[in-house]
């Protein structure tokens, strides 16, 4: 492919092409886009939507003193292509090869690392008011999409900027998505703007149109008591205009000269200036047009079709979840399925199609997310939050303060707890035992395989406490063949016991979730050398199983905890704990991941490379037997 | 006193009175107050701004049969002493009376315990989405005040409510303050509003005023294109109308008539109402209404002057905080200090005064805050965010992963950590050793004295990399005597030293914080029997220093950890996990909070009742010889 993008190679390049040769730039980008994310998976639909309106923010900034702040940061692809890193996209989302988010490390033209929705506007306050005290030049520019802007952190940061008395740009690319279609006030009143034929963009014409004709006293008087009123005649964006920040627009976001024009009036004045501009998610691409919401991350896909490679074979955690939804939406009315934004990704979207009225879909606003649930708990309803592990990190203060001091019953369905892989530092869910299992009230599991999912969500379900189910992405190949046996609160299940009578070594096992599959390699390893293994699976993380484990403990050299999170804060400090209390004679190795933020990457690859590898493992085990 | 007041012994009895009376009611129930408050101490200056429009809502609403929430819910004393809590007060905040917040075991007139912030929109419409589905036909009225209102999720909320088809009403009590006063966008908007004498309060009279004269074509186009510019011109409030919630007010927050008739419309309508409400913060107490910031949360206190009756001896950790970022501005321009609505509160009202352009009050917005920080960070700066302990909650994802991820040079001065006492569960800081420690990248530290957390702030300002440091509430008398050596990246400090040659038992204690005190009256004790002690000051939780641990664990029969966290997640699980995986023959006696949300009550009692113990350890320490 020779073409105008060969000649980008670094940043600042594409100032060197000429503007009638803008179009054919953005077909190129788009080509190349699309045929990298088909080979590679990644995030499509934002960033074919976000073409022209990076090509005009590259044209305007200067890259990399000034600096620029993608929100959430998937949509950063065709930042990375102007900036010199189109070659990166080969290795896009692989261990060690370009990320799929900016990254400091990677370009110093990413001023920010991002991933997690609606903190830009803050970091690009921080940015505007460290630039304010050293007195530097640099242009600061924040790009929010208006699903990210319902986040409140978003809102609080907005209600902040107004306070500045320095230049931020706040470009709001609104595509009427978040992830899945767009919900609430905030969206209704975009829409309300984006239709509005009588907006001119710009406030001109004010004057000119009132100097026209006569005024009655009285509507004078009004309109001169209200300058905002008046404003509000002529021009969309009051809602932020009454926060104290300048609005600009609707912008057609795929007209770069209309774009790079409203940049350079909006750098013009010393305080927040919003510029409204909106484009077509998956734009140029047929496929993502229609169906933006499953082109917003994907797998490899055939390009002709769309369709996605190498489906996954198996039943999917998500996709039990979503059976599994169905089944209780059925059994109890009192169930409500709960989503931030995320119907499909979470697996809602055939509950919300069966019980509508049932489903509520608040927007990107997990805070609000998890305090709503309480609310309609305390009203007698058992809300299921369908919710991402790092996502939920932002409920922390709420789960505790709302739910649990309230011991009110609100099941979390914690998905992609563990190792995610690509998406990288931002969406390990790795943390998740470790800010839910010290919350007192808090019942925190994690289900062997998809089987058991369903079963401990049926158990959940009729707990009247709060109970987090915390489950990996993927499927559970590996274990779905192992019986399930009846779940009772704060009780393991013994999958394998090696006796009470057993001649010469014997290693304990207890497994946190998908981990059992790895005590099951282990144990295979270690008979064939001649020593006894017993597997628990811990099903229960808090309250943990103290008489079963103390009684492997009793019965066993060595007892091993597993579990896909970080080591601190985790199952197996609290084993330890639990070990010294009662003074036990056992060795405990405790397998977990590094304390480490933990980059992108194959699931498998990083499980071996941070802690949950069969051989190391192993060894440790070997050494102190 | 007899009154009105005493014929007010259970819910609905104010309905009983004529409304001739109802002046002379909210005078003795202010009289009330005030001499309560005055012998207790607790939050006067928002109830006494309260008084009518409590009175107003019990009017409206039927209890407790009708949901009221109460945002933040230190407001709510007026609604105790109506709902035949009125001889509770006689206790108020002590251990097992009354409790200074909504509890619902208190009162099934509580619809649900409050304590943080910008929680009660969230909460109410999860309540009227449980009750539009179960057909009920209850009231749902959450009063919020225009503080709260800057809180993420409270704009989560509001962003939501706008879809609902079922009444909410929303008091927006706006005494234009948060704690301290308020800042940001919305606050000027409410301003605004306030001042604009044109305003209705109702929307009327627009027809009326547009009918009388002559429009001409153009103009008339225009007004007709946008329903709303129409509304603007006359009403306030179109913040809210713009996210579809119907907005009344302002109305005048003392006058019970107009506040419920305002009321009585907004229950007609099947969808979200707000209704502004304007109030004076301390109203009716002259030393409350000039400094409504000192009476928000206030000590016992002389009725007659208003000055505190037992001003607190000793330096406390606030006030050594407040100097030492007096030092440190002056010491380094780099260092800005950030709260979240509480510059008192925190001690950075020194820090304000003295370098006014590198203090961010960000309002309550703790999120905010904090990623706010991390922009200043990535800028050049070294923020200092100083904030409760409970509140930081609200950030875990932004400590996280926009200041940690990033290894940002951010420091975190954790107040009011450990026991606070008196507010109970929702503000006791027991919490932030298990949801900060396991948190990559970041240092946590507690100092065991005021003078040493001078030295650690001055430490934290020198790293080029996150920093929480973790202190109660109160003061060090009994330690502010020991020598603070230097401070050491990862080093614990030993402070008492049995040495290697011990005869007969000996026990270790490693502390963290203000639990060294607690070590030095175990030791007293101990020594008294012929035991050897050590002690070291742990210093830092995270990295913690394992080199001391082990070598102290090495050199004694018992290593006993203290710290006042709750056990889960805490220090002492992760020494127990280091000394497990050491296989040290030591062993081991974890002291630190029981794992549950602990009441209010003294700092004292609750560390008595909780697990910080002296007798309790000390036996549990002998049992273990």
């Amino acid at each position: 492919m020779a073409g105008i993008l060969d000649r980008i190679n670094q940043p600042n390049d594409i100032k060197e092409v000429s503007p009638a040769q803008y179009n054919r730039l953005a077909k190129e980008i788009r080509h190349f886009l699309l045929h990298r994310v088909s080979e590679h998976g990644g995030h499509l639909a934002s960033n074919l939507g976000a073409v022209e309106l990076t090509m005009a923010l590259h044209l305007f900034l200067d890259f990399p003193k000034d600096k620029l702040i993608w929100d959430v940061g998937h949509q950063a692809y065709v930042h990375k292509i102007l900036t010199g890193r189109r070659e990166g996209f080969h290795t896009l989302r692989e261990y060690q090869g370009m990320s799929g988010f900016p990254k400091r490390k990677e370009s110093e033209c990413d001023a920010f690392d991002t991933g997690h929705s609606s903190t830009s506007l803050s970091i690009a306050n921080g940015l505007v008011t460290a630039r304010q005290l050293s007195g530097g030049d640099e242009k600061i520019v924040a790009v929010i999409g208006d699903g990210a802007l319902s986040g409140g952190m978003a809102m609080e940061a907005l209600n902040n900027v107004g306070k500045l008395h320095s230049n931020l740009i706040i470009v709001l690319n609104d595509n009427n998505m978040s992830i899945s279609e767009n919900v609430g006030g905030m969206a209704n009143y975009l829409a309300k703007i984006r239709s509005n034929t009588a907006y001119t963009g710009f406030k001109d014409g004010l004057e000119d149109v009132l100097s026209k004709f006569p005024i009655g006293e009285t509507i004078a008087k009004k309109l001169k008591q209200s300058k905002n009123s008046l404003k509000h005649l002529f021009i969309g964006g009051m809602y932020f205009e009454d926060l104290g920040i300048t609005y600009i627009g609707p912008i057609d976001g795929h007209d770069i000269e209309q774009i790079t024009r409203a940049l350079e009036t909006a750098s013009k004045m010393p305080k927040a200036v919003l510029v409204h501009v909106v484009t077509k998610k998956g734009k140029g691409y047929g496929p993502a047009e229609q169906d933006p919401g499953r082109f917003h991350g994907i797998e490899p896909f055939a390009l002709k079709t769309g369709e996605i490679l190498r489906p996954s074979e198996g039943v999917s955690y998500t996709k039990m979840f979503s059976d599994t939804m169905l089944e209780l939406g059925e059994q109890n009315k009192k169930i409500v399925g709960i989503t931030a934004a995320m119907p499909t990704g979470t697996g809602l979207t055939e509950f919300a199609k069966k019980y509508p009225e049932r489903f509520f879909d608040v927007g990107i606003a997990e805070e609000h997310a998890v305090t709503f649930a309480a609310g309609m708990a305390a009203g007698g309803y058992h809300p299921v939050v369908a919710v991402y592990s790092t996502f939920l990190q932002r409920a922390y203060d709420q789960i505790l303060h709302d739910v649990c001091i309230g011991n009110l019953p609100v099941t979390f369905a914690v998905d992609r707890a563990g190792i995610v892989g690509k998406d990288g530092e931002t969406h390990q869910g790795v943390f998740d035992l470790s800010y839910l299992a010290h919350i007192p009230n808090l019942t925190v599991m994690a289900p062997k395989s998809t089987v058991e999912l369903r079963d401990m969500l049926h158990f959940a379900a009729s707990c009247n406490y709060p109970v987090a189910v915390r489950y990996p992405r993927g499927t559970s190949e590996e274990t779905d063949g192992l019986p399930v046996t009846e779940i009772m609160q704060g009780k393991a299940e013994l999958l394998e016991d090696a006796g009470v009578h057993m001649a010469g070594k014997s290693v304990a096992f207890v497994a946190v979730g998908n981990t059992v599959s790895l005590a099951y390699k282990l144990k295979a390893r270690l008979e064939a050398e001649g020593i006894s293994v017993s597997i628990a699976n811990a099903r229960f993380v808090a309250p943990m199983d103290e008489e079963c484990i103390l009684s492997l403990a009793k019965r066993h050299d060595v007892l091993v905890t597993l579990e896909e999170n970080v080591a601190r804060g985790g199952f197996g400090e609290r084993v330890s704990a639990l070990l010294m209390e009662q003074n036990t004679e056992v060795r405990h190795v405790p397998g977990a991941l590094s304390n480490c933020f933990i980059e992108h990457g194959g699931q498998q690859t990083l499980r071996d490379l941070y802690g949950l590898n069969e051989d190391n493992l192993y060894v440790r085990i070997r050494e102190v037997l």
